[in-house]
């Protein structure tokens, strides 16, 4: 729990004051947190619709919603971690390099006082100044990685970093186990050999949308924690593996994609495993409309903070879930 | 089927005329009917996002897609019941204790003089009206009521009403009979004791959505046969039950919901039962696009009508859908 | 393989250049190729919320995110097949017997000289103009046929063809084999016999939502398959098969329909049948958002291109997803 | 005044109930009124944009903002008129020749038995239809013409009319005198010779953006009082007359436009003069926003029924303006 | 000049960070200062679109692009004045007199121990606590009113305070001289002699559009300084003065009204004169677009404290104004 | 007069075919013409919102409502000018020197073998190359800059280039001759003396709203005349310099600009003047409505091409402008 006095919702409405993620505390250099929630407002990798640079902006304004003070709530994501909204990255719009390496450098800072973050993307390309940044602080990681696309594409265009390359600079410089890694959602009509093949040579788990139908959540479920168990994970989840109906706000949509059940079921076996970083990315918000993206990505954030605290045996394991049982989970407040 | 002469739309295009609810016939001090429309334009309780008072003019506005006349239609509701569109309930926008106790008068008249009542909403503070009015006619109600928020919720911000409350206020003024009561749609990633055991305390059914995972359509619809039958329903249909890619246009979203589908296959559930109320709540139109929450509330509460058709025996049971079934059920005009 | 030189994604951004369908090369006159793309800019026929004579401009526009060009792509549809964009039919907006007999003219002019055409609408009341030049060159049709509306209604308002008949003269004219004939995704909470019935009368197969449910993407395939194997078949795709959450931007949304996923799964039946014409219709981009039902069309025609090349023996059969497979299917490029 | 009960807006808000244009009685078959309230939904005539035919519905729901009733707002437009909303025409949107027929027929029954009509487009073509029925009436009509075009133009796409054909068929048939018509708001950076100069040769006085730049809003007035004073007049405004900052929603946008202010303080001459029939055309509501350009429309209805009244001397003769003056014009109710 | 560190827009863009408004420091219980910012997120006053609720969330995330820091920008506001964004009022959206109540007593704190105020909206009705506040400070204020709309209409529907109320009130409870007060904009097409003639026999100079068009802005500002000069002056602008082309984004649009470049040059005299509190109110951002309500509105709000330097001799006058001028205003960092 | 052959509109609707700019021919190498079009699709530069790079197509898609095509339409741009659309430069999204390099060789190369250039933005920072290009061929250039924004801001954020530094790396390195440059529209309510005096003490004329406001549109155009008459001359329009109202649809919006009447009257002065090279940039589509941005865009694209035409005596002087005058200029055909 932080030590900040906290927003109490029962007096402030959920649209007023300055909407930090989830209403949590704001603390501009945080220091021994369990968690500290980052924005990483840049979008100079975009290959096709910019506009991820305002995402954090819109996914705090969502995520209002989503707070979890008060008595009435019990033990909320506020309640069982001290976490912080420590703001955005300070990151250049117009020389990617420099932006990469500031990123590296801010989130290695945070790692190093605090104990997780969960950086609120922005488009893809961070996500490896996030890897640089969790790997120095412990080694190789297992990631598991929800997307329609598998990132693991080479420089194009004169651009050493885009939105398609970080988990393949991340294999390439050894900041992931690519045989402890799983990517989930991968779609499109036809193969991508240089990329996929990539990926798939160096031991990568990919799940097509053909492979999730076959598979079920359950399934999924299961071959994450074959690959990730006892390991240091990282979770990386770009908007775009949502389906466009569910995700419109997104740069590069693909038809054919998940349901937000279907993630958000999906990544409660995070509490499982032994996470240690977390991004949610390429929220787009001048393509959303009635911010259904941004709700989404904080929802996503939300639980992804909720399994942390999990993870760390803050909470006791879901209960069992059924009609008949009184502790089954609840609601946000409304 | 109603006395007055209905437009015919084989002459009159569906985008023209005043849009009453499903083209029908309007008529604003309604007596005798089996059931009648009426609108509750009022968002004075809402917590986040304001805008249900245009809820009903949208709503209609869409319904016209769904017109059930004309001889090349077969048996549609308009041929099966005697129903009438009675406009809106006028109701003050500033002061919301006056605004429930109009809407209950007003509603309490129209029960005396018709059979059934579909509210258009509105946010759901107005379903006390309902309950009340309905409760006043047939006794303690069961309900079957399908939302992402369960509004057992207490009393906030000094306003003793307001969207998160009407089941908390029915169960202690005994509208309800709790134990018959069963909420299906309830999300979010962490407990609200305070108001959800506030009503399983009370015995009422709380199906979160990762319980409609695992019972399906299939046992949710046995659930509500074995808690409501015999007994006169009130069915209660907040549009945030369904997920924000379905249904945009609402105050509250919560990410994870139902899909169209399945609330269209749940309610169907209704024909076999007693009902003896309805309403579709919570579309707030400025969030929504290209008008699909509004058609998802009107072709919810078209079906609810051929449901109420179906309670009475005014149709024949839905046959068994198969592909080789001649007389399996079709399509809307076009 | 196209003849003419290709855009290569690896130089030019997927936002640049003129718009072609999967920025395939643009060839106003056709022949000798195994497919040709044609836009159908027409509404004419539309019934309810007109716009779609802006779908072909908008599918187009959309589609540059499915490109297939390039070695980094493996074989994409563009290396499979020589199939060019051949722009837009010139139609009367004003005059619909004129459009309808101009679009029938020249179609069977581009049948004559090209193997196969996928034709972007467009409302639905070209697909008749499109089966007559098919069945001038291969006879009787089968029908696979996706939409909420059965579009086998008789005239009406003064209009001899309108969106809702294209089925209705087909079947009259003899251009189709009814009994080979499927419609998924018939939906409608009440039967109207005079359209439905005519069909069934005949022995078209109409597949209801219902049905959907019941059978499931495997048994609908099969399905196809028994009825639809051996024969010439049309492909004929209505965007409002799909539910509006993922398909806003058409005129006569209906709720309650298919998701993305069901669609892409059933139509790749079709690579395993003998097609010969396609289309994708009743985009009306006005009401869409953030292109989302553009691409799902775009995303459905680059399907069927590529099925298209299967059934020509041009591609080996889809392998066994799984995720031990090393060939899997891939991703669009990023 | 009319005779129908009328509502009174201190009881219900605005938002409630049918929207009838400016919360006027609706009337479906009117007799012996001051003024009628048609819509006409249609744009089977649209050459680029469609979606007029959903104009008279969203000029109708903005209107109810100029609501004219209730002793607070003093000497109303329907405190001075008998003036009833009668629905709309119910047009084929397929078959254009009877939709202008049906129009002309429904359009001379409402001038035999009342005394002026306000006609709610739709697109321009359907003008044709209203010019022919208040000739019948009031014999050759001198014209207030405000647009981007001058709806001259000559039949194309094998469509007889169209919506840039009204004018040209109307000075053919000697609906209209030339001499006495003034087009207003013409635009565009190079000549049309064909269209233009079919009108300037037969007297049309033509007032380009640039003459309205040179002669202002009260040369302008000047004009018409000389061109029109002692002649029946009929006023027809498409809102593309206004620039696309004011009307987005409409077919054919043109930029460089007259705002919202001038057109309001042009027609204010329209009341010394003697009009005989009105509309305001086409508003495609599905490219609007915010419904400003509904409300402009329903605007200019509303203050065109005012200058009838004032024709009628049902008014005094408007004060001059100033701000000492104590008896200056107000405010809509809020 | 504030104490806190500023952000340096430099190091930081705009997009970045929290957006308070102007990029201002954030301090939550401000004292000493030359000028405070508070939001009013309320719209429980609205009579038709509500939403204001969200206004000063939208105009804060616009502002930032009106950011006035770093040695590169000269004496901007930030250099000029110590002020602050003290974040929002909490407000109950239930309980509208709890609510004017509660807005009262914050605001009358912040006023003792602060020099000004400027409000962010929010509905107008919270003009009234701003009213009382500062009435409490300078005893009877001057009034400069820009508005659509009087504001002096009596109650309605049961509520004692509505946003069509603030100035009744105020003149009942003396908290202003009506003859000193002048309000810009008013407009509609017929008189409402109640609540306009209530303004006027008090006293209070009601400039009407067409006032606008005879006098000028010229002769509005000479209005201005002969009714306010020597006065503690009230500043108080309705988003509504402007047209809906300039700020759709409203709950009671009214056509005609001021350009965005009319408004900004008439409160240039505000620096002349003796201005002690301002407010911008009305911002409904669902119905904006683009933000370019919320950005005129934080245009205007900053021009409010840039003429609130001025007129504490902070700044040198504004030189004339000529293209031969070396010191003429520039423009926004960029 | 283009040697291609021409799309006739009164055969092929107006939404029909591929859009290229204003209905050209389009051609991918041209050499010996008047004039090419070429889009820019690049928004790296951008410091707020991006999106520009879909500025090309959103452009050419509104343009088609301004073909000059067909005898219908008497001497329009394609009947005076040989001009073809040549696509877009491909520029890399992701190496902003790179980019701006890779514009300068293809631009100098269409200056070489043509003899204008019309340049669709993106962001402003290409006109750097565009000068360049131009310079090349003519020597130190005078410009006439249209402008919210004076874009004479030195680096920022580690980018030596971006949209706000164009013109002072042209003055920096020689490529216009600052004396004979005039920048029109810049505002904003306090100065930046680092850009703005960086510009003003070179010789640059700033004319802000303020000298607007003053001087008129004739004085400005006399300005324009004295400082440009002899040089060639550039010619770059920012759409930022129209208000909000008129272009929202940008990057950085200013509050308080000009109106489309203004912009469009202005432009016709190049007509007597010596132009060289023409752009118009910062149309960010995604922030667009109704295409409004985007025809505005194309609008004065086209009226540029038109006085360009006028500039090379290919068209008589335009007629002095009055409603008695026979000649005077009308209307897009429609």
């Amino acid at each position: 729990m932080s030590s900040e006095p906290r927003i109490d919702t029962a007096l402030s409405p959920r649209y007023a004051q300055l909407p930090t993620f989830m209403r949590m505390p704001a603390a501009t250099d945080p220091r021994g947190r369990d968690a500290v929630v980052i924005g990483a407002p840049y979008d100079g990798g975009t290959s096709y619709r910019p506009g991820a640079r305002f995402g954090p902006r819109a996914i705090r304004a969502e995520s209002v919603l989503l707070h979890g003070v008060g008595v009435e709530r019990g033990p909320g994501v506020l309640d069982l971690l001290d976490v912080v909204d420590a703001g955005d990255l300070d990151l250049s719009p117009f020389a990617m390099e420099n932006a990469i390496d500031e990123a590296t450098t801010a989130l290695t800072a945070l790692y190093e006082h605090n104990r997780a973050i969960l950086m609120l993307g922005g488009d893809h390309s961070l996500t490896l100044a996030a890897l640089r940044a969790a790997h120095r602080e412990h080694g190789p990681l297992a990631v598991i990685h929800l997307d329609a696309h598998s990132d693991t594409y080479p420089p194009v265009y004169g651009g050493r970093y885009h939105h398609g390359t970080p988990f393949r600079h991340a294999i390439d410089e050894g900041l992931v186990q690519p045989q402890k890694m799983v990517q989930i959602g991968i779609r499109g009509h036809t193969p991508n050999p240089g990329s996929l093949s990539f990926a798939r040579d160096r031991g990568v788990v990919i799940v097509t949308m053909d492979d999730f139908d076959e598979l079920g959540t359950a399934g999924i479920k299961r071959l994450l924690l074959e690959h990730t168990t006892g390991q240091p994970v990282y979770v990386s989840i770009d908007v775009d593996a949502a389906d466009p109906a569910y995700a419109p706000g997104t740069g590069t949509p693909a038809p054919g994609g998940l349901t937000s059940r279907e993630i958000l079921a999906l990544i409660k076996v995070v509490g499982d495993l032994q996470p240690v970083g977390f991004d949610i990315v390429e929220v787009s918000p001048a393509y959303d409309h009635a911010g259904i993206t941004s709700l989404l990505a904080a929802e996503i954030g939300a639980e992804l903070l909720y399994q942390y605290a999990r993870s760390l045996d803050a909470v006791p394991a879901t209960p069992a879930l059924t009609v008949d049982h009184d502790s089954s989970p609840g609601r946000n407040n409304r």
